[in-house]
């Protein structure tokens, strides 16, 4: 059996990953292809419930470094636990961020140092890396406007605007660093436009 | 004002750490010496939130680097939010378990690579260590007994007995590898004797 592939698709709030993801595992379901759709953080029972400690409002004294180890306590169950199944099982995986979201976010966002950030990558992960990467990029003025629209903000919505301009520079500095795997999609076009460019790309894995 | 000590308390179940615990902190408390008494996982809003998730019977899938990571999450916002403060407040601080429980229980119960925690721990604490750990020792086969009488086990406590030995073996050769900071205490003793052997200890810091 052929080992499937593993996606992810990434970037600040409101680029529209959400309704791409849809788009994409229609597309790859209508192929014939095996997908497993799922979500950072969280994405298993263990991981869920890391989430709703991640994101609990409540919990806005929690330290930099015990979010960034939440993150990759999650994302190690994902892998070991739902990932790697699915993959050697021939499914497709179509993952809601991963790991460059915690380069964009502790360390964008948050401003924890980069390479400390790689050294916990490097633990958990080892060698493992997705085969692509989306990388949605939009202006952080846009995004912010499409998600006012939702009803309430998690924990780290609530950040303010510098926050998230932080976040879209590290994942711009992460798609030219790793121009192979990551792609930049200008995500400020239509939906069709958008899924078009994602199609070319998925296609070419 | 002067700095804190930082005191750990660990030992396979049942070796009578929180009655040993209830003893240092009266102890010092007599002394005039201000007291904060916690635990892991836990010790925090957020360390407690990751503590029920640690040992929820339901999560028996957990994989044991998963485990790991949320044992330093929880660790980590203890070190930052509460036991360094209170360090710098003049405080002493006394903790039932704390990193040499994760060697312990991960490296030996799960068998995990002792150096792949020991880079774990170099992450997340630096060259932060407690000043004393009591290492209460006790055989197995005592502790179990001990904890037979307790009304409902977690997820760690329901452990087979050998996964108990390579918990108790790791501990040992952590007291060898460290004699200046961790002292091993024979636990079989009466409750008065252990207090005396911890009091004389705590007394040298």
């Amino acid at each position: 059996m052929n080992k499937g592939r593993f996606i992810t698709i990434d970037g600040v709030e409101g680029a529209g990953k959400s309704t791409q993801i849809d788009l994409i595992c229609s597309y790859l379901q209508r192929k014939g292809i095996k997908v497993v759709r799922t979500r950072e953080p969280g994405g298993t029972d263990v991981g869920e419930k890391i989430r709703s400690v991640l994101l609990d409002v409540d919990n806005q004294e929690m330290h930099s470094d015990t979010e960034l180890l939440l993150m990759f306590s999650s994302r190690n169950e994902l892998i070991q636990n739902k990932i790697i199944p699915a993959l050697n099982n021939g499914s497709w995986v179509v993952s809601d961020r991963f790991t460059d979201a915690s380069f964009a976010y502790q360390g964008g966002g948050r401003m924890l140092n980069l390479d400390r950030i790689a050294k916990l990558e490097e633990w958990v992960l080892g060698d493992f890396q997705p085969d692509l990467t989306l990388l949605l990029d939009i202006s952080v003025e846009i995004g912010m406007t499409r998600i006012e629209a939702r009803a309430a903000k998690d924990r780290i919505e609530l950040e303010e605007r510098a926050f998230f301009e932080r976040v879209r520079s590290v994942f711009i500095s992460r798609s030219e660093a790793f121009p192979k795997r990551i792609k930049l999609i200008d995500a400020s076009g239509t939906i069709n436009d958008i899924h078009e460019k994602i199609r070319l790309l998925v296609d070419s894995i």
